[in-house]
C-alpha cells in the first residue's frame, strides 16, 4: 500500500476531538481518517502527566497498527503533557493542537495580551504560554482552567442559561480590557463557542485550533508528498467505552450520522 | 494476625466515598480502613456495565492483599452495576449502598412515592428500583440521572448559584407533590446536600446512604465476631492518580487534614 493511502490517525480523550476531525474532513477530503476517543478514561483534564502519557502512548500503539502516515493529538492536556513522549517514541510525524493555536493567537492578536482557557492540566503545564512566548516574547498570557465547560458539553446543554452562568463566572476574569484574544484551549469548547463569544463580547478574537491544525496537517503532507488527492476518504471511529453513546453525541458536533463506532478495549 | 485486625476496604471512583469513610469512621472508630479513590478512572457514572466491572475488581484484588475482612462499594455506580461479580469472586463479605439505602427509603417513606438520582450508569441499570420494589411492590419509583452534580463536586462549588440553578432544573422533575422522599443516589451529593434540600423542600425526606451502610457493616462484623473494639483505628488511604490533589479535596470533604495519600497504579 503505498505511503498516501495511509490513514491520519486522531485521539482525544473523547468528543472534543470530533471538532479536529471535523476541520480536517473539510480540508482534506480524500485522506482516510481513524479517530479514537478514549471514553473509557475521559476526561484527561484534572489527570497527572503520566497517566495522560501512558494512555496516549497505548492508543497511539493502536492507530500505527492501523497504518497511519500522521498522528493528531487532538486534545490539549495530551498535547501539552504528552507531546514530546509521543514524538520520540512514535514512527509517524505527530502534530499536537497546542503549537498551532498557540500561532494563530499570535497572529490575530494585535496588543499581544492572549488569555487561555482549557483544562486544569493544561493549564497547568504552561505549555501554551511556553509556545506563545517562543513566537513572541512580549505577550502577556493569562491561563484559566474551566474544568465544568467539559461536563456540560458532555451533557449536551450547549446553549442552556446554566452553561452561560458557568461563562459568566469562569470569563469574567477575562474582560474585554484586557484581553484581545482569547484561546480556546480544549477541543470541547468550540462546541459552545456562540455562549463563550456572547460573554467575551465582540472585541476578543476567539481561537479554535481545529482548523489550525487542519492547515498544519495538509502542510506537513504536502512537503512530504504523501497526500491522498482522489476519491472520498474513508472514516473509522474507535471508541474504547460504549461506542452507542459515543455515536449518538458524536453525531451532534459533526451534524451528520455516524456508519459505526467500533469498541477497543485495552487491559 | 486475628481477623479482628484486619481492616475494612472501602472504594469509590474518587472524592464520593468519602462521605462513607466517615460515616463508618464515626460509628467503628477502632477499626482500621483502607481507602481507594479510582482517580485515573473518575467518574465512573457515564462508563459501561464491562468497564466499571473490571475497574472494581481489579481494586478489590488490591485491597484484599491489604487484608480485609469486609468490602464496601462505596459507590453507587459499581454497587449497581459489578456487586454481583463482586460478590462472586471477592473472598471476603461484600456491602453496596444501594440495598442499605433502599431499605431505609421505603422506611421513611409514608406514602411510597420514592425519587432516586444518581448517574446515568446507575440509573441506567435500575438497581435502586429492583431494590426498593423487591421490598414493598406497591412503591412508585422515579429515577433521573444528575450528570453534572458530580463535576460540579469536584469543582468545590457546593454552595455556589450555578450549583443551585443546575439542582433546580435537575429537581423540577420530583415538584413534592410526586414524592415524599428521595434517595441522593451517588456518594457525591450528601456533599450538597444542603442545596438540594433547599430545592426540594422540606416535605421530603432526604436519604443519604452513608450512615446506613456504616450501620450494615457494623451488623456484619458483630453477627460474624470480627469487630476490632478497642483503640483508634488506622486509616490508609490510596488514589490511582494525582495523590496530592485528592489529598487536598478530601480534606474538604472529611473536615480534617489526611496524613499521607499513596499513589497506587495499575497496568
Amino acid at each position: 500500500m503505498p505511503l498516501s493511502e495511509h490513514s491520519i490517525g486522531i485521539f482525544d480523550s473523547g468528543l472534543g476531538g470530533l471538532t479536529v476531525l471535523k476541520a480536517v474532513r473539510k480540508m482534506l477530503p480524500s485522506e482516510n481518517l481513524v479517530y479514537f476517543g478514549d471514553t473509557a478514561h475521559v476526561p484527561y483534564g484534572s489527570k497527572s502527566a503520566q497517566t495522560v502519557t501512558s494512555y496516549s502512548l497505548e492508543i497511539a500503539g493502536f492507530l500505527c497498527e492501523k497504518k497511519i502516515k500522521l498522528l493528531i493529538v487532538a486534545c490539549n492536556t495530551a498535547s501539552a503533557l504528552a507531546l514530546e513522549t509521543l514524538h520520540r517514541k512514535v514512527p509517524v510525524p505527530v502534530i499536537g493542537v497546542i503549537e498551532p493555536g498557540a500561532k494563530r493567537a499570535v497572529a490575530a492578536s494585535a496588543g499581544g495580551r492572549i488569555g487561555v482557557i482549557g483544562t486544569e492540566g493544561t493549564v497547568r503545564s504552561g505549555a501554551y504560554k511556553k509556545s506563545i512566548k517562543a513566537i513572541n516574547g512580549d505577550a502577556r498570557v493569562m491561563e484559566l482552567a474551566c474544568p465544568l465547560f467539559v461536563p456540560l458539553v458532555e451533557e449536551g446543554w450547549w446553549r442552556h442559561r446554566v452553561t452561560r452562568l458557568v461563562a459568566s463566572e469562569y470569563l469574567d476574569t477575562f474582560r474585554p480590557e484586557y484581553i484581545d484574544t482569547l484561546i480556546l484551549g480544549c477541543t470541547h469548547y468550540p462546541v459552545i463557542k456562540d455562549v463563550i463569544a456572547s460573554i467575551i463580547g465582540p472585541r476578543v478574537n476567539l481561537i479554535d485550533s481545529a482548523e489550525a491544525v487542519a492547515a498544519e496537517a495538509k502542510e506537513l503532507l504536502a512537503a512530504q508528498n504523501t497526500q491522498k488527492k482522489t476519491g472520498r476518504g474513508k472514516m473509522h471511529i474507535y471508541a474504547s467505552d460504549d461506542p452507542a453513546r459515543f455515536k449518538r453525541l458524536a453525531a451532534n458536533i459533526l451534524g451528520s450520522k455516524l456508519d459505526e463506532v467500533e469498541l477497543k478495549r485495552f487491559c
